[in-house]
């Protein structure tokens, strides 16, 4: 069946009410019932939640073959914690397991080995990156992989279209009734947002720390109250990698134009003015826009409202020199980030449903004015494509882009025209639809920007803006002129990842390139 | 049936599941499903929450002949909330209504017409005080009330127990989002912990507040992403009562004996040491006895680990000075208290939920090693009345007495021996059970203490304390020598309200009095 953005979603995918993309609103106002989790009551007193290592909370909750497993990815590329957890399932001989995660990267490639063992025949997550990402495209994985956005994962969990059995929510303090923290400790990441559906929702929640702390660790970003089990182990996660390697502050020329080419565009919009609200993605240039909007600020009098979602220095710079009335932190990608949040007035914390649940009853993303988002590639549709390389293989993540491109009252995306490879960024068609067309209103390059025709207004507004502006075919064929058409890539028929929309439709499928060659 | 508490419970109430009494711990490890409320998922951003005024909201929820509502009691004699509400859904003609409440008091006498007139059917509260407890007790409400302490309404809604259909929370600010603040307006309150739980289990959550702020509204103490819609009138209450009227300083010397003695106790046992956590219950004697811990902490050189439930002033002088290393709280009872939190540091907000669920995870009422609460009077089985007056009509209030006493290590009760008027405080039957004697260890007095024969341990700790220790009997003997012993009160056949264990089980009734007469 075909769905609104034009792909073809096989049938045998869509059972038991599943259902394709039918437009970024067509679930508003969605009617459901949230999840009825099985929590088990403690009121004694003297029960005691410490376990003395991973087995003995994974048999205490009564895990067992073909249940559901869930974590959050805030140690990102340090993260011990789910690789650890899933060996001590491998070894307790409990097969047939779904990973839900908020995202999977290069500190998780010791999966694979258990994806081929059957350990983990079942994959949900945003990101599959890495030797994961690989291993799912090359069709190791017993079932489809499901790529959801973080907004997208709370709803599926909220709504129990994915039920998580047990929850390992590393922390990097927690104290011995499971108040857990993500500042204090060894391993510190500073949010605990995207672990917060996952303690609400499981029917069991484990905490994972390195760093056991005197009750109460408040303010606790997961509740005691929502926690089951506490384990103790040496190390959750390699500090040094868990707040520096996926944002990057660029220094790449290239990128610093893109980043000022959409600080210009947005000067012009009419949304630009006092109160303003703003998100960055988390890629070089869009991060890098943050770094303009001082002097814009400065120049027009005014200051931003509060910003949303993932947190950097040069955020907590214009919090604490009063250019940001509030920070509203669902991630925090460096060091100064990590420390800030809890300590620096209006630098709060937000949890992922929060921040993007489109089932919640109003999620920040729908507050937004603006949000810069990175592409991988973008159609003359608009749509935008952050999760599979030019070869086919899976190895970016959705994250936050869907669901603050659909909350936006004006979504920016940035991409260098020609990528290096002279591939063109700009195609007629997308490899993999990751965010509708629909929701997408300015695509900006080195060169210029092209505004979706959906979007009139932002067209006369921009008049004034001394960038030049082409349709978005025409940057096509000027991409087109200075790399060449892209080769389509090859696929077979097999399907090895469906893309979810937030909603919880079927927006895309990913198959398994031809001729892949394991890198 | 009879309970474990001696009580017969009439049959005609143990249905559908319902259970009487069997010992403060028999439902812990209960194993249950937390409810799947209904939720409208809102992923439009063009979406507006504020209503022009409260008929809007009820008819734009849905609301029904037959269902539920609830509200919360942070503005205790000053609220205006409850009553307003409730007029706007009698006048548009819907009946049959069940009221679930944190508490009702002497703001909320004009429920009593809504009562007669069949508009409200049905009641479950904690406190049932001034005419509302006098109407209860007269048989007029069509429905036996359910009178549940804090803790156990919680569980009760988290369950689905009680399942409501609409929550109406007052709140002192709110943006147009609903993120809602005890901070910040003109009626403020400090927390709002008792309505998350309305917030996160009802289907339809409105927040109602006489200040709009701009959005976010944060710290928010209930999430936008929990509010369907907010409405805006002239005032919530009365700021002179929310603050002042429950909480009195006792300038009373008998109280400040009773204050002085039970601090005494305090010292002489085990717990008292270093880090040590500590609840006050909201009358006189019990708030007094915080004004005896310094020189307490200072003598022995130790500090409070953190205190739970309600704040005074003098908890937040001895957090300030660094007696105290937390307060974790859940109601404000005075103006020092409604400032301070979320601004002194130390100062945290908690949910209801987290004080006392007993069927969550893990309350912090279970990691108590101390609660000084009152008593309306006590039998020699330990048991505590602090609902129904000599009279036997409802006028007092389970509050998070019953939630604190299962919680703690210490559990000690204080009331007069004998009361103005000449009565009696010890029995050797109390009129309602509303604490079972099991989670009582120690009851003080003017004259001396005695303790609970289960804490053998407390006895012999407790050999080098001053006072005079008695056996529970004793007491009664010498309250008795001095009063007489108290008539039994006189009752007809009519049970009027249920009073439910906080694990949902009936612990004891209270019928209509015999020959009562409105006062």
């Amino acid at each position: 069946m075909k769905n609104k953005v034009g792909r073809e979603i096989p049938d045998e995918f869509l059972k038991e009410g599943k259902q394709v993309f039918q437009g970024a609103f067509a679930f508003d106002k969605n009617v459901y019932y949230k999840v009825a989790s099985k929590t088990v009551g403690v009121s004694d007193p003297n029960h005691t939640k410490v376990l003395p290592d991973l087995k003995a909370a994974i048999m205490a909750c009564g895990l067992k073959d073909g249940m559901t497993v869930s974590f959050h990815h805030h140690f990102r590329d340090g993260d011990y914690v789910v690789c650890m957890v899933m060996q001590a399932i491998a070894e307790l001989g409990i097969k047939d397991i779904m990973v839900c995660a908020t995202s999977l990267g290069t500190a998780h490639d010791a999966l694979v080995p258990l994806m081929e063992s059957g350990v983990i025949t079942g994959i949900s997550s945003s990101g599959l990156r890495g030797k994961i990402g690989k291993a799912i495209s090359d069709g190791k994985l017993k079932n489809v992989a499901y790529i959801r956005s973080h907004g997208g994962r709370a709803a599926a969990i909220a709504s129990g279209a994915v039920h998580i059995d047990v929850a390992f929510l590393g922390a990097p303090t927690s104290d011995d009734y499971g108040n857990a923290l993500g500042q204090g400790g060894i391993s510190d990441c500073g949010v605990l947002s995207y672990g917060e559906v996952d303690a609400r929702y499981a029917d069991r929640v484990v905490i994972v720390t390195d760093t056991l702390v005197p009750f109460p660790n408040v303010p606790a970003s997961i509740s005691c109250s929502d926690v089951d089990y506490v384990v103790v182990v040496d190390k959750i996660g390699d500090s040094e990698k868990i707040a520096n390697h996926t944002m990057r502050m660029t220094e790449n020329p290239r990128e610093l134009i893109l980043a000022e080419n959409a600080a210009l565009i947005m000067k012009h919009t009419p949304y630009f003015k006092d109160g303003f609200s703003f998100q960055t993605g988390g890629g070089g240039p869009s991060l890098a826009v943050t770094r303009f909007l001082r002097p814009m600020l400065e120049e027009a009098g005014i200051k931003i409202g509060f910003t949303v979602g993932g947190c950097t220095k040069p955020m907590i710079d214009l919090l604490k020199e009063g250019f940001i009335g509030a920070i509203m932190d669902s991630q925090d990608f460096d060091f100064a980030s990590v420390e800030s949040v809890h300590k620096t007035p209006g630098h709060f914390e937000i949890t992922t449903s929060e921040y993007a649940d489109p089932f919640n009853k109003g999620a920040y993303v729908n507050r937004l004015d603006y949000v810069m988002l990175g592409a991988l590639d973008i159609d003359i549709d608009f749509n935008v494509n952050v999760i599979t390389g030019v070869d086919g293989v899976v190895r970016g993540a959705p994250g936050g882009h869907v669901d603050a491109a659909a909350g936006s009252k004006c979504t920016v995306v940035m991409a260098p025209l020609v990528r290096k490879g002279r591939l063109s960024s700009v195609r007629d068609r997308v490899l993999t639809v990751t965010t509708p067309g629909e929701t997408v209103d300015i695509f900006v390059t080195e060169v210029g920007y092209a505004v979706n025709p959906r979007r009139q207004d932002l067209i006369e507004a921009l008049k004034k803006c001394p960038l030049k502006r082409y349709t978005i075919e025409g940057l096509r064929d000027e991409a087109y002129a200075l790399a060449g058409k892209p080769e389509d890539t090859k696929f077979e028929d097999k399907v090895v990842a469906l893309v979810e929309y937030r909603d919880g439709t079927i927006i895309d499928v990913v198959r398994k390139p031809a001729k892949y060659v394991l890198a």
